[in-house]
């Protein structure tokens, strides 16, 4: 029996179900997974029976329900250490840029949501989306000058971090955002990711919802 | 001398800066405040001083720098693990609501921006606003009924909770937002708290700023 149950949306559309699930997947966990679809006209009536924050994502471990993907992230991070870099200083970088990920780029949030198994999109873009998109790329740019040394993610080995900006790569790839140098070879590392791409691969294979939803998605 | 370095922006304003500062005052450790007004024309450039998000607050502690209010909160609780309520389910429970008020409530972030010495505001609301009020209302409540037996605040003792909820606060006085029964009680318990009202009192003595700050406050 799996000890852990993760509540998740679409897996086409959810970038903030997208984060636990990846890293549990990396931590090495087994879990179990159960879908709240996002179109669903009783989503909130059936993710409350989860969480009452009625939103996905949720994880279930026996009793306890914590929700929210960074929540969940330090949640696991107690029990598998292994979650954050582990040198204290390359620790409060990371969770720095998870929180500025976190709360931010509304921009980027809106302009540009999440829908993983399409490409060529366009988005018009304006001066504020270029700004957050600067700055995703300095955060790339500075994670691998820094910890490249030590393997392909953002602190070397696969962190928290990485999960959190998972979703960005997916959103750069399906609106044609073209990155340079050590921010585009750590783009391509989590792109061809055997776990990123079975993520993929299940997008591929659920049901397309109303535009509605790709243009206007708000569920967490 | 002081350990710590917090930059902070205008007390009457960035609701994000009193998040660190309350919980610096609360877990009493002694700090230098450093103030970066909001209406500077070259805020960008002196808060990149700091950190490389350019945005405020920002915890220096000796050569690291630590960006975004739950960023420091979690770097805090490393060292101050009292931060964090001590029994494990209550601690996953208090990162889920911190992490919610962290990413979402777009709506009462939007339509009432933190102005801690103003009262009387008027706000029209909408269902959406409507909704984010009556789920601050929920989760103090449900804070109140689980952890009131240990204490005054959202779980007995001072933790980050009440430290990333103390806006919520200031900006349901501000606009004259009316909370019931245990909700209530918790509302005043952070208004009567005196390093609340040094706050507020630091706020009352800061020069106003341009209305358009008021309206659309952005900066972090």
């Amino acid at each position: 029996m799996p000890e852990f149950q993760l509540i998740i949306g679409n897996k086409n559309y959810s970038s903030w179900s997208l984060r636990p699930w990846l890293l549990l997947r990396k931590l090495g966990v087994s879990f179990e997974e159960t879908q709240v679809l996002l179109q669903s006209e009783d989503f909130k009536t059936q993710a409350m029976q989860y969480s009452p924050a009625a939103k996905v994502p949720v994880l279930l471990d026996g009793g306890l329900a914590i929700w929210d993907s960074l929540a969940i992230a330090e949640y696991l991070a107690e029990q598998f250490p292994q979650a954050w870099p582990k040198d204290k200083a390359a620790r409060a970088f990371a969770r720095s840029i998870c929180a500025e990920i976190h709360s931010g780029f509304m921009t980027l949030r809106s302009k540009m949501p999440m829908n993983c198994r399409a490409t060529g999109r366009e988005v018009v873009g304006d001066d504020a989306l270029q700004k957050d998109i600067e700055r995703i790329q300095a955060i790339w740019n500075e994670c691998r000058q820094r910890y490249g040394h030590a393997g392909p993610w953002l602190f070397g080995e696969f962190t928290i971090a990485d999960a959190m900006f998972a979703p960005v790569v997916f959103r750069f790839n399906t609106y044609g955002i073209n990155v340079q140098g050590l921010a585009d070879e750590y783009l391509q590392t989590v792109l061809q990711d055997a776990d990123v791409q079975a993520w993929l691969h299940a997008a591929q294979q659920e049901q397309a919802v109303i535009m509605g939803y790709e243009v206007g998605l708000t569920a967490q």
